[in-house]
This record gives C-alpha cells, sequence and structure tokens, in this order.
C-alpha cells in the first residue's frame, strides 16, 4: 500500500452477492423473513442455492459497497476484510480494486472459501439476505494495516463484523490505533438484527471508542431499545461525537 | 437424466460472462474491435480483467442461453457444455439447472478453468466480448448424452463450437446420432467472424448435416460470400430444410 493520504479505511466482511428473484412463495417454504439479513452456515447456503434460481454474482459487503462509494466520489479510500484464494475471493479482490480502493488485507490459502450473500429480491423490491460468512470469519487483528489506519482520517467498520467472533477484538484494536495516531473512529450498525445480537457490546464500544455513529431509525431505536426516535435521539447525544441517523423518507437527523 | 421426451437438446460452449462497462478509450486503448467476439488466451484474459473495472458475474454462452429461454417458454431441454470444477464452473451448472435445463455433462477435473467471457459495454450499447474458452476446449464426443440427443426432436449447436478444436467431431457425432434416431440438427452460425474462421466446414456440414439454419443477414453474406442479401437467399434455399435468417429491423425470413 502507498504512503499516500488516506480519507477513509473501511473494515467489514467481505463478501460476494449471489442475487436472484424470487416470489413470496418461495420465502415461506424455506423459512426466510422478508427484509432481514440471516446468517447461515455452508450446509444452509448449499441447500438455498441448490433451491433458488439462476443467479449473478456482484461484489457486496456493507462497509466494501461504502468504500466502492467513496472512491466514486473521488475519496481515497482503503478496505481490510478477508477473502479466500478462491475464484470468488479473486472477483471481490478485483472488484474493490478496480473501483479504485486499496485492498491489500493477506488472502485466506485454508480453510472455509470466500463469503456469498445469498439474496432474494422479491415483487415489491424487498432483499432477504442470507450471509454464508466463510472465509470473513478469520478476519483478525493481525490483518490490519496499521499504516494505513494510522494515515486514514476514518476508520469506518460495518456493525456486521460483530458476526464473525475474531473481528471484535480486531475493531478494538483498530479503534486504539487510529485514537492514538489521532484519527476518528466511526461505526453504522448495520440493521436491527445485528443491534439485538451484540448490543451490550455496541453500547459500550460507542460510549469507549466510536467518535462517528450511522443508523436507520430502526436501528438506532434497537440500540437503546425505546419506541420513540426521539427518546433515541436524547440517549445517543453525548454517547459520541457525531451521530448520523437516516429515516427514510423522513429525511436524516445529524447530531454533533 | 430423466427419459421424458426433450425438444430440444442444445450443444455449446459453457461460459460464464463477466459484463462491465467501458468507454470508447477503453477499447482503443486495450485494442478491442467493437461489437466482436474475440478468442482470447490465459494471459490475455489475466491482463484485460486486471485492466476493466467492476464486474457482475453471469452464466452466458450462446446455446446456454437460448437452452434457458427456450425452458423460460415451457420448452423441455437440455444442454451438453463443459465446465471445470471450479467456483465459475458450479455457478454456471447451478443456473442452467435453476433456469429448468436438464445439465449433466461430465465436469472436467483437471485442466484449463471454467471459461469466461469478458464482455465490455459501451455508452451506445454496444457489447464487445472477449472469451477465455478454457475447459470449454475439453469437449468432446465422448461427453455426448446419446440417449438425450435420440430422444430430442431437434439438436441445436452454436457456431461458437468450432473454436475448441475437438467440438468440430462431436458436433459429427451429434449430427449422426441424432439422424440415426430421425431428428432433426440445427445449427446456429454465431457471429460473421465466426463463419470467417470456419466457412469450409460449415458449408460442408449444412449440405450434409443441418436441417434448419439459423442465421443474421451479416451471417448469411459472409457464408456464401455475396454482398446482397437476395443472392444469400438463393445460395441458402435447398442448401438445408429451414433457413430462418434474422435482419434487424427488416425482419425476419423462414425458407422452408
Amino acid at each position: 500500500m502507498s504512503d499516500s493520504p488516506l480519507d477513509v479505511v473501511g473494515i467489514g466482511n467481505a463478501i460476494v452477492d449471489v442475487l436472484t428473484q424470487a416470489d413470496e412463495a418461495f420465502l415461506v417454504t424455506h423459512d426466510l423473513a422478508k427484509g432481514t439479513m440471516t446468517l447461515i452456515d455452508g450446509n444452509r447456503a448449499e441447500e438455498l442455492y441448490a433451491a433458488m434460481g439462476p443467479g449473478l454474482e456482484v461484489s457486496g459487503g456493507s462497509a466494501a459497497n461504502t468504500m466502492a462509494g467513496l472512491a466514486s466520489l473521488g475519496g481515497n479510500g482503503a478496505f481490510i476484510g478477508k477473502v479466500r484464494n478462491d475464484q470468488l475471493g479473486g472477483i471481490f479482490q478485483h472488484d474493490i480494486r478496480a473501483a479504485g480502493v486499496a485492498f491489500e488485507t493477506p488472502v485466506a490459502t485454508g480453510g472455509p472459501p470466500t463469503a456469498r450473500c445469498l439474496i432474494f429480491v422479491t415483487p415489491d423490491a424487498q432483499r432477504t439476505m442470507n450471509t454464508f460468512l466463510g472465509a470473513a470469519v478469520e478476519l483478525g487483528s493481525e490483518d490490519l494495516d496499521e499504516a494505513a489506519i494510522g494515515r486514514a482520517k476514518v476508520t469506518y467498520m460495518e456493525g456486521y463484523l460483530w458476526d464473525p467472533p475474531n473481528a471484535k477484538a480486531a475493531f478494538q484494536a483498530a479503534a486504539r490505533i487510529a485514537h492514538d495516531a489521532g484519527r476518528k473512529v466511526s461505526l453504522t450498525l448495520s440493521d436491527p438484527f445485528c443491534v439485538e445480537r451484540h448490543r451490550d457490546s455496541f453500547l459500550e464500544l460507542i460510549g469507549g471508542h466510536v467518535d462517528i455513529l450511522f443508523a436507520n431509525e430502526a436501528e438506532i431505536r434497537a440500540l437503546y431499545q425505546v419506541d420513540d426516535f426521539d427518546r433515541a435521539l436524547q440517549e445517543v447525544r453525548g454517547h459520541c461525537e457525531i451521530a448520523a441517523l437516516t429515516r427514510g423518507e423522513k429525511g436524516s437527523v445529524v447530531l454533533a
């Protein structure tokens, strides 16, 4: 990686999406909760893939997509995430670099294959995601590019990163490296169910390590277990330096 | 494969397409002739892939796409083509079966990887294709499912199948099996450049083995080396039982 200044380093699950169209009956038959992201194991991934229609493969992953978006707007970004040395890993690696994002995380040479997310798009344009984390669970503190984190204005992490067990330690280490270098640390909550899975960790980390928090309305309400958006606003104020909260057609609120 | 009656067995190159957008300057820099299909080797495939933008992977191949179209219209079809036992091969295998097409060709367990076609789409909506045939070159007569060919009303082959060297013998064998069973044999010319590469073979095969010929105007003119569509019509009449010729916005002509 060069030593040019970086706007953002993103850390997240490196995933190839497999998209197909499905009807409501398919979701019912296969016990899929519409609009959610569910973690699945290898067997379930094979079973769902066998049942799904012809697919379209495209590199994805929450933070990785954000970094590609940053690069498309002219920002200078790098991504840290784990793929295997298989064809899907090669596709992910190619795509994110081709989008203009530096990506130098060591590739796994053994263990589970590159992560994939089986996505069913229903006629109402909702997407139902089923993620097999595969090689992404191998991401650990040893994969952090300390030099890149040290020279990036912001280190940005996705909440989904809490699902693979080693990545939490990597997040904490990355936050320390960033703060020691006088940089900012940012987190997106990713998904209300992700918040349910990791609420205590998230609250502790936001209080101690996160400068900039991204969430949508459902996620921020889930974090503080409140029904009301205004209550959530009161809770988050003072909990971190900046909170950027999106509300769909109601616009967004930035607290700073 | 079951013993249900088949409308069509398609034989062709089993290919995964990798699509991206590119501007005219990209085509010039990389010496790509707009709108054509060029065969490339593994080194050129790696070089072009490294230069291309983020891609979108989708199973393709001329005859394979036709079989998926047949299935979508309610037809009963099978496909014969060669992939390797790699991830792209698994994607191709899944997609064509998920489209409702039987696909039982033995998978290569060694040799080159599954074929891919790097496709550059320019702002004028033209596509420029670069095909690395990979495992598709391994298709041979031993891969023909004689029972399927024997019970399919039509055996349909793509002209692109002439590019891998062993496939020509497979075509001839397939035509014999089909005719011995009292079935029809069909060929699409695929591409004017493909016709240039294989004109003599095509003329011989159409005279001796092809009952139903598909071509567009450029392809049929290239086949008979005439500038005029009417001249081509006179040539093809009597050369095979049915000729279905497409002419873009001018409609199509079926000679029977």
